[in-house]
């Protein structure tokens, strides 16, 4: 059976690939896209690549909340709360892509957000929507009376819990050990506005690290890898798309690659979308290109006693708009994979 | 009804462009893929962006050519006629997305391409399979006894002809006068073997034109425009895919711009890959990426003379594998836009 | 003996250009710089590659106009003027690098640029500032009593115009025929202020063409080939750096292509910053990246009746900063090449 | 008083970069090019770039090694020992930008680059060329006897080693604590030789990890950082220019940042070529391309526990050929800065 679905935040990145994947979604059957800023326009005013594909008109927000049986919103920070309140009213499952949903501790959000909740009742019925930590919980709230609300992840902790979680689970981390996520991040991931930073001559060409020990993504990791100690150190690197994380993780005590490796691929072992590579593979962001597909990769050091892990998704898919799919997919009760089977182009 | 497909040179950039659209297309149940190099690897060892989502193993190109309902090739220019026969000696149809079939003068072939027909008799059942010019031929040709043969159009020529294509058919153009074709191609269109002028740190961040007076695809381009004179200029710019064609066209009489892109639209009204695009837009090759789309802008220069049309392909989409899907579609009657419906990203 | 000079717009990236090749010129022992919006900022705050290399604070603009011996404007089209006259109230050379000064005819900067002359009487004393095409005339000037004022040339008409001009002076054009300018610019084109069609992610890996037919380098042009018609269209590519302009003339009648090739070398052959390439080369942005070269290479259309000329500059050198410096030594009397030696490197 | 120096292996990107900088040094008065593949060709053959600007025919090694006064070596790894033999038999400086000299125990390069020393006694008389570490040392040996034999350092042993130098002198580090210098390069440092991970579609809009665990470069790094336990992660990301190492060293005791960056700038305050950044300003590969700085800033982790450094090079200058010149500088007693003076440019 069919669902119609809502998104607010059309016109930035977030929302325009959640456009782009819902609209060949093939259990959804209308689509209606809100705007805060460029309600009255039609998509393809906006983003010229919809030509004469589709013809949705942008809309108010709060407009789009009805005869809906889903809603997404790919807002900035800070806004999602007032619209998940609206569906909530209405019963209908919220998907937020922005971060107000994905703590579950008000400090937390607080202390690195800069400001409370303003409706922290909604939080109880909220979950944090990676799949392949939170399915069954995911599941277990959708079948609940309340319509779930979703905190869809950051696409760096994406990239760098899927990228530890195994190890992690298996205890193979020397206990109290820091790990280490030194990720990389493509510029879709700044979002649609331009600034000096994502400016071409600029962006292109060169490669920086940014916001050192302050990034937002670090308590977001952190809390994925069960409160041990992290760091987190982000880099803008010149590409479209992609999120690479490399891991360090501090062994308890040695383990063979191949043994590591093995862990690895029976943890994801029915996961269908993250895949653990064979020996002789590292991750990269080519390969996972325009899809939902987490690849990882398991190293040692040359020491054998730090366990290496390389992550790889594309930021704006199982980063952002694929894996709200997948989240969508799964509160319905639809093929998990269903509107996100493209295969990647390594190019 | 669904049917079984064989892509003969599966490992080279077209090949794989097509084992990508073929592997979801919803009416082909089987793919069987040849390469002559990499026979005996499983096509994830060579790409890997298959990994864990394509099992094939690469077979030699004439043991594809058995319990298949059609057959692609990608192979360089030169080698498709024997295969080309094994398959027309089965009567299965045969796309080939090199040079070799798409030249109803041999005499022209041999000129730009350097040698004889090898196989003259197939030449007489194959057809030139630019749906947008051609379409009622293919599906003749499809329709009868013997299956047919498509030389599927080069990359710039599919570009530049789509561009050319209503203002010759309206007789736009001053008779006489020659049309120049100032294109330019991203690196995919050079093909997977590395070379000095494709290594990234020459080509990226630069651009040059090559071939100047002497590209291969001058007489394909004229032959599609019904022989007038012509000149084709291409060049190399650091894009992974994209043809775009700026194309001029000095004019008979005046015609008031908007006159002119209205007989476009309309020339252009039932192409399901065509978009014309409204006043205001010009075509780029971002919006039509990995899609099939060629779109085309129309404009005047400043004296009004000269119709100057811009035109833009994805050259591994619509420029080679997509529109030989799309020729495949025309052939088994399936929709016209069967596997190729994906939206084009903007990045 | 070395000279002061004043860059006003220093913040610009024509500024910056010219504060990097200035400060490293034999014969310049001091520099001030003017910023009309970041005056009162050390340039290494706006530019942090000036870090510990260049302690200078950004003035007002009308500050640097004193106790300097030559004044660089790098401001937007229309301000000029009015700084151009504080200079030559105090007789000063002036070199501009916007459009304010290219002019012999002031209708054709109203007609294009959309306003009249603010200063007409000081156009009486400038000269457009192309050395190749107006080099005695620069020296006359810089002769006289009133300081010069040039109208440095822009970066598509100086890429464009070398190439056209031998061919020209030489007459082989067929007269009355069009000459098609087809030209693609990087990106540092359009200036450091961020805008959409220059963020990364909609830039980079795409293609397009821009003001086709309405492009304001056009009179430039064709005022620099004797008001012959033409038409000239500009293309946007992700690159940081370079200008290709690949030129189409008729020939008025058939020359062998070594032939043309002689007297292009024979036209150049006292020029140090033209190169005529050698048979087999043709012209790419990369070989004269950073520096003051223009690259030419000759060819001729298949059937030989068009000349094709391919001429590759560095935006930001020949097509700006580099070539006001050439100006500069011409106007001084220094070497000609002094502070623009670099050689380029291909990557 | 000017001397004449030699490149062998002058045709790959090493020595191409050498032969642009030495072609400007103010105080190199001939330059003589060898080449083993390359030999009889002009260098404008080889690298269009130099076209009319470099007139000089690439020889035989062996050739070049006579009448110079200096001895440059860009062949790879495993090459440079027997023309370091010719060099000193002549009693010539001899600077080698492999990996050769750059170990001052045989047993780690035989362990890591698979071969013993072909010339033992050559390594006597050779010292490992980090100007900022052993700058004395170099001067001493070419004060004595014997002409000195210079190990050029790596890439990014460069910028690591220069990253990490400051808080291991002033033993800020946990004693025993794994060091991890996380480390990005652009694909000029895989060289020349056309090859399918550098070949533009796949290197473009893509980034991977590579040797993880595994790099030549690790002996290289840990025993610049005296021998402590040390992690190297290489990564391959879509620039020309540029290394980006991020340093993750665990602290012994807390220490504010404004402190450690006062401590490194105090390290650094006299070298010309280190740019300790100001705070809030972070290393990043644009602002130091094509110039022979090293830019380092400084930064704590969120829990201050580890002191995060991000050092930037461009790795073809101050990572390969623009150090070797600064260690000839240092021989010849020259100015140390003396042809290394060019201002990078942001774009």
């Amino acid at each position: 059976m069919s669902k119609r679905a809502a998104i607010i935040g059309a016109s930035g990145y977030g929302g325009v690939e959640l456009v782009r994947i819902l609209a060949r979604h093939p259990q959804i059957s209308e689509l209606k896209l809100g705007s805060r800023g460029s309600s009255g326009k039609k998509i393809a005013e906006v983003y010229p690549n919809f030509t004469k594909l589709l013809n949705n008109q942008l809309l108010d927000p709060e407009e789009v909340i009805n005869d809906v049986d889903i809603v997404f919103s790919a807002l900035p920070n800070g806004l999602a709360e007032q619209y998940a309140a609206l569906a909530s009213g209405k019963n209908i499952p919220f998907i937020d892509l922005s971060a107000d949903f994905r703590f579950a501790d008000e400090e937390i959000y607080k202390e690195w957000y800069g400001s409370p909740y303003k409706e922290p009742l909604l939080h109880e019925h909220s979950v944090y929507g990676l799949p392949e930590m939170n399915r069954e919980k995911i599941k277990k709230m959708a079948a609940g009376e309340k319509a779930p609300i979703i905190g869809n992840p950051g696409c760096y902790p994406t990239a760098s819990t899927l990228g530890a979680l195994p190890a992690l689970k298996h205890h193979l981390n020397a206990p109290g050990a820091t790990i280490i996520f030194d990720a990389a991040s493509g510029i879709t991931g700044g979002g649609r506005e331009p600034q000096r930073s994502f400016h071409f001559p600029e962006a292109n060409d060169s490669m920086t690290a940014y916001k050192v020990g302050a990034h937002r993504h670090t308590p977001e990791i952190q809390g994925n890898c069960g409160g041990i100690p992290i760091i987190f150190t982000p880099h803008l690197v010149p590409l479209n798309r992609g999120i690479l994380s490399t891991i360090y993780i501090p062994l308890k005590q040695p383990i063979a690659e191949d043994e590591a490796r093995g862990l690895y691929e029976n943890f994801y072992r029915n996961e269908p979308f993250v895949r653990v590579l064979p020996k002789g593979l590292v991750a990269a962001t080519g390969p996972v290109r325009r899809s939902n597909y987490c690849d990882i990769s398991v190293h040692l050091s040359y020491k054998k006693d730090v366990l290496i892990i390389i992550s790889a998704i594309d930021n704006m898919v199982k980063g952002a708009a694929g894996q709200a799919v997948q989240n969508m997919n799964i509160i319905f009760g639809f093929e998990e994979t269903a509107g996100l089977q493209e295969i990647p182009a390594l190019f």
